[in-house]
């Protein structure tokens, strides 16, 4: 069969290839994956059947049907994977944003009524049209910046209802546009104000009333585990059931505090845990051998951007202890209203320590194992789905140098050109 | 005459307008300029010459040759004005940030041949040709942001004819294109190799043999006053010249130690001192004073976030002070290749502790302020050119607030539509 798209003459083809296939990447093999010179990629009917160097092509398969984008000597590389965001709210908290800037402190804006409360009401209050509309909105953003696969998580809901239209919303979002959306449960977000003081009790009633609703819809179950939210124990728990009930696992953990919750996740087998500012290189080393590299580190350097706090992950000392890193937005209305996935990148970069090939399997391939979607995307490989990126820059070195700024000059989904933002 | 141009409906215009006309925006008056609910501009030929509520538009003057514009309930705004730019030089530096990222320090980088003087080497290689591409390149990119003013200095060439050639470059650059481009001398950026050792000959040499050339070509003079650069007496001896010629000033200081650069130059009557990172709130009140708020602080919030630096100047106390103050990128290949002076913005807003009102003002009548620009732009009033953006924001809270993103839909300069990013 001919290809239906060819990419050729690109610069620089950041396949991400080359690495094991059973686990994510880690240690120096997150920067030993293979870039090929003056390269092409071949797709067939939204699926990549072809990677190589330009020499090897095989020109049979080029036919009149064959649409053709010129590289032009530019990086191409594999669409964004955005394994974190909170993707489906109501309002937004610029109001409050402004408060804090001037000095009002965070509690006396939660008990003004702020904070995510503030959200779930104006969540609560959204009709699912306008959820809807919203999360669209989102989502043409995050495909603007070449993000081609995007995690969403519910928790803003915190009630049966509400939790599953929110993961309703998610999908209808999903199907309604080119990026595909991998849907979250984060109904154990905090405790809402009907179990206030009953921490236990609202996770009970959402491992009995609300996870098996969610069986064969939302394929992970997360918590937030923090001094204000749930503890470790509680968190434990919760986890628990859901993994009896068949949900794999992810957690929100050492964002402020080193409470533990990070490694009693991977304990149970998590797929991710994510923010782990306050996570030591000490049991980071001892996560990546209990869980044999299987459980990705997702550090999301948005955030104390945001929070103006000065802890970030030891992102460097995370990937030299063989913990695979994967890097994310958090994209959410409280503490960090950012789809730009590239600066996340670049401040990993300056905050973190990772260096830019590290930081683009984060964005892509481990990205991609830290949502499940390994075999589908976040490499350019035969079999993949033709998720593809042609940057506005020459080689990878200049991903990170130009800070905040959007290289993406063109977007393909599943074989289809779906972006020019620069043109 | 009938309007040529009404952009009317605006949700919140933005205007700038009602602070006082013969000095930049200070204190107070930063955040107590005009803000319009359901506003219109109209211009001709332009230039704005009606602004206001939108039950006060003369319907007269709108006929069918009125090219109308709907701002759906957005915000309307000035365009940004990018006050402090090295917009034209050859090569980049990524490949020497990768090193930075693996921890090679400055020095060494220096010494092999890295750092500021590899850009001088490859700006001198360049062709006209070459540096004008790339300027334009980079003035695209710009104008996608919404700016449509942006200062542009020289100081990669360092030799009187590079020096003369980059000059020309920015303003050819400035024909080429819609954006207004206003130039900068700043030969005096570091001692070039020619010069080793010789700083004030080189400065003398500047002075008598390139300043001449280039009366009533650039309106300013800049000098970087730094350890590693020039001294504040060499700097000083050399401005004094300079203004001897009827030059404006402007300096680099403050940005890595307290020298005392920026209070000379303000001494002199400098336009603008940029940097300031290390310039105490009683220098900055001292400054204030003494030039009856006529001078103002250009903030560069994107360099220590790229320096991995953590001293960010305490603009928060520079207002509150009576010291103007604008808002750059500091646009450069070493120190900031960002030109999303959005970023910069929200970064001002999270670093330097001003509200997102002052922010928009640093960004605009400040900044135009620091160019001499501000009877041009900087502001919607009658009188002034027609440079205006829709943005995708209902309200001017959420510009700060969506971290890195390019909230603009539209981009009108002199009366013309030129840029639509997100269509
Ligand atoms: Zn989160
Ligand atoms: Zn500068």
């Amino acid at each position: 069969m001919a290809y239906t798209l060819l990419v050729r003459h690109c610069g620089q083809l950041l396949t991400l290839a080359g690495g094991p296939t059973d686990r994510p990447l880690a240690g120096a093999a997150m920067s030993n994956w293979r870039i090929i010179t003056d390269g092409y990629v071949a797709c067939e009917e939204g699926q990549i059947v072809a990677v190589g160097p330009m020499q090897e092509l095989d020109v049979k398969q080029v036919t009149a049907g064959t649409a053709i984008i010129e590289g032009h000597g530019r990086v191409v590389m594999p669409g964004l994977v955005e394994c974190h965001t909170h993707l489906v709210f109501g309002g937004n908290r610029a109001h409050e944003f402004q408060r804090k800037l001037q000095g009002e402190a965070y509690l006396d804006i939660l008990a003004s009524g702020g904070g995510i409360l503030s959200t779930v009401r104006a969540t609560r209050a959204a009709s699912e049209e306008e959820l809807l509309v919203n999360a669209m909105h989102q989502l043409a953003g995050f495909r603007h910046y070449g993000i081609t696969t995007v995690e969403a998580k519910s928790g803003y809901g915190l009630d049966r209802e509400t939790e599953l239209r929110l993961v309703r919303v998610a999908g209808t979002a999903g199907h309604c546009q080119e990026a595909r959306v991998v849907r979250t449960f984060l109904g154990a977000h905090v405790v809402p104000p009907e179990f206030k003081g009953r921490a236990a009790d609202y996770l009970e009633f959402l491992a009995t009333e609300v996870l098996p609703a969610l069986r064969g819809v939302t394929e992970f179950v997360d918590v937030f585990c923090e001094e204000g939210a749930f503890s470790v124990e509680e968190a434990r728990a919760y986890l628990k059931k859901a993994k009896e009930q068949g949900f794999r696992l992810k957690i929100h953990a050492e964002q402020l505090h080193d409470l533990g919750g990070c490694e009693m996740a991977a304990e149970l087998g998590a797929t991710s845990i994510d923010h782990c500012d306050y996570l030591t290189p000490e049991a980071a080393a001892r996560i990546a051998q209990c869980t044999q590299g299987q459980t990705v580190a997702v550090l999301l350097p948005l955030v104390p951007l945001f929070l103006r706090q000065e802890r970030y992950a030891p992102g460097r000392q995370f990937i030299d202890a063989g913990l695979p890193v994967a890097i994310s937005t958090d994209f959410n209305p409280g503490s960090c209203p950012s789809k730009n996935l590239w600066l996340a990148l670049s401040v990993a970069c300056l905050k973190m320590g990772l260096t830019p090939l590290e930081a683009l399997a984060a964005v892509t391939l481990n990205a991609a194992w830290a949502i499940g979607q390994e075999q589908e995307c976040g490499s350019l490989e035969p079999g993949k789905r033709a998720d593809i990126l042609l940057l506005d820059v020459p080689m990878y070195e200049e991903i990170p140098y130009w800070l905040g700024e959007n290289p993406v000059r063109e977007v393909i989904i599943g074989g289809v050109r779906v972006e020019r933002p620069e043109q």
